[in-house]
């Protein structure tokens, strides 16, 4: 095999792929990139078995042939290789020697053949959606999930389309974040889970840019998410999601709408007073007009007011402070509206287009002790 | 004690002072920041008693007092404070209350007393440069130094002034880095073994300014810089400094003139094939008009040839790349020097005036397994 590309067309292939190498495995042949020239293109394929992603890249392909290539070691090399052609040329015992200006490499390439190649995907059902809107979808909700969890399915996020909506549902124990999307046109009912670490990768590979497809087939087992010149392709996982709509309730007690920039730079002073490990809660006192948020540990207290509009009722509530954070840092709008039934009760953040809905257990305190 | 200061005085104040902080200490006193406000100025001092700033802080003394707090907690709450005044108000039992817009916090200080002042440096010797080339001096010599050496000198580096010349030394037991510096006045002769740690920590506070002067101090123990508002005060490391004269030499059998960008970078790629604790060196070959860099490892192989001017005999000797990385990148010029005498032999970067010299030891290597 002998392939001429240009150093940042193998490098921007390199980026994209090595986040499906596999960092932890005793299948040395997980560790590598296949490069396959034998059909034309340059396609360069890693594949941890849960994980898949092959992109083309551009160049010129002086011998058909292909290689499996440690990865890490390969895109180290790129990386440092000056800004010019790259010559890469692979002998029939995949010796690789790697050339660009007067530097030259060798290194100890693999049969290609035994590689796992990404499994063939039937693409009947699919969607459209710009990258803009997946990978912000990704990031208003992944936070959710909780990727240590033994029941796999809190470990994915749930994709549920119906009619032109794409309803994307993240949840540990504590919390659900819930964020609908509207698509560019009617789709068959598809209802799945996507393991969080293939919506982390594919977030980071994506450009976001709006204009920008993605299309999304989807099979029993498997998604497929195709765009630019890139295939990622990801196992699902399996079970019945969680009954979401039992779990939310539009009865309130208290509304309040607050300015989101002031409420999360208050709590996020707040947790200095926390050590890490330590629980404890952000004490929040809702009265007319005004908000109170009280922290007290044993190293400090802080106290702080905001300026808010309510309806309904006074109350007092504990939170975990992390838990409000995250769920603020990806909401875009400067005013949100939250509504509390009670202090055992979750509190709701939700847009009145129903476009988000986050929920928050409280947590218990002792107002003794705060 | 009860002050007034806009956040971003009191946060370039933490943010020098805290350099002195100790971190890994069992006197909770050296954790501390002292706020003396007792004598008209805002004085935020840290001391670890090798190492002591103290800097002024720009503000109202509402009433006078002085305040120990603990630093990196003081720090992470001026830090995450909105950006306006801050009232710091601190009662007899030292609770400190830490206001700014509608933010309060309560914490615990403790008696200023506790806390151990720098010591009063006499100015009698002392030397004038601007903040740049200090800055610059300790950049281009720090990383010659052996920071875990128990040969204290090798820890700290050599300021010998004689005349209007500054020359700063480093050494480890396998390079040395030499920098002279013509000062703008005539002092008398100093020598002095300044820590490392003092020199990396001052050169992180110094803003760099051409035209920003510091006054150096020097007394039999200890050394004192200062600059802007700031005090930094440290000891001297006891003993006679090694003799350089000695290890220098300015005959040679080789010179090379040689791009400095072509000849780092492609030291920087020939690393990638050494994995860490891999002690293999970069196999250099001198002919007329170029060099050959080759290294070999179970990883691969690279071979690099870059075109360079040459006089006298070839040579083929053999570096720790990393010496060879360390030093040309505190090389500001594009064309440097380098002198050979034998593959046995240190080979020395210098410049024709006497402005820089490095030296670096060779390492043995097999001719047949490289």
């Amino acid at each position: 095999m002998k392939l001429i590309c240009k150093k940042n067309d193998l490098l921007s292939g390199v980026n994209i792929t090595m986040k499906a190498v596999s960092s932890k495995t005793t299948m040395s042949i997980l560790e590598c990139f296949l490069i396959d020239a034998t059909e034309g293109k340059i396609k360069m394929t890693a594949n941890d078995m849960e994980l898949g992603i092959e992109t083309v890249v551009q160049g010129e392909i002086i011998e058909p042939g292909s290689v499996a290539i440690e990865a890490k070691l390969f895109s180290e090399i790129i990386r440092k290789l000056p800004d010019n052609d790259v010559v890469i040329d692979v002998d029939n015992e995949y010796k690789a020697n790697i050339t660009c200006e007067n530097a030259k490499f060798n290194i100890i390439g693999r049969d290609g053949d035994d590689f796992s190649y990404l499994p063939e995907i039937k693409k009947e059902k699919s969607i459209s959606i710009s990258q803009f809107s997946l990978k912000e979808v990704i990031r208003q909700t992944i936070f959710s999930i909780d990727d240590k969890n033994n029941n796999k399915l809190m470990t994915g996020e749930l994709f549920e389309i119906s009619g032109n909506n794409l309803k994307v549902v993240a949840l540990d124990g504590h919390r659900i974040a819930i964020r609908n999307i509207e698509l560019n046109a009617e789709y068959e009912d598809i209802k799945v889970v996507v393991p969080g670490k293939t919506l982390n990768e594919i977030s980071k590979i994506l450009n976001g840019g709006v204009d920008d497809i993605v299309n999304i087939y989807f099979t029993t087992n498997h998604i497929l998410f195709e765009f630019d010149n890139t295939l990622v392709v990801s196992r699902l996982i399996e079970g019945e999601y969680f009954k979401i709509n039992q779990m939310l309730s539009s009865d309130y007690e208290t509304k309040v709408v607050i300015n989101k920039r002031e409420m999360l730079d208050c709590i996020d002073r707040a947790t200095l007073l926390i050590k890490e490990g330590d629980k404890k809660p952000i004490i929040i006192t809702i009265k007319d007009g005004v908000m109170e948020f009280k922290i007290n540990s044993f190293i400090g207290s802080m106290d702080e007011e905001i300026y808010i509009q309510k309806e309904g009722k006074d109350m007092m509530i504990g939170f975990n402070p992390r838990f409000l954070i995250d769920t603020l840092k990806v909401i875009d709008e400067e005013q949100i509206n939250i509504y509390y039934v009670n202090p055992k009760s979750p509190c709701f953040i939700r847009d009145d287009e129903g476009k988000y809905i986050y929920l928050i257990l409280p947590v218990n305190f002792s107002v003794a002790n705060n």
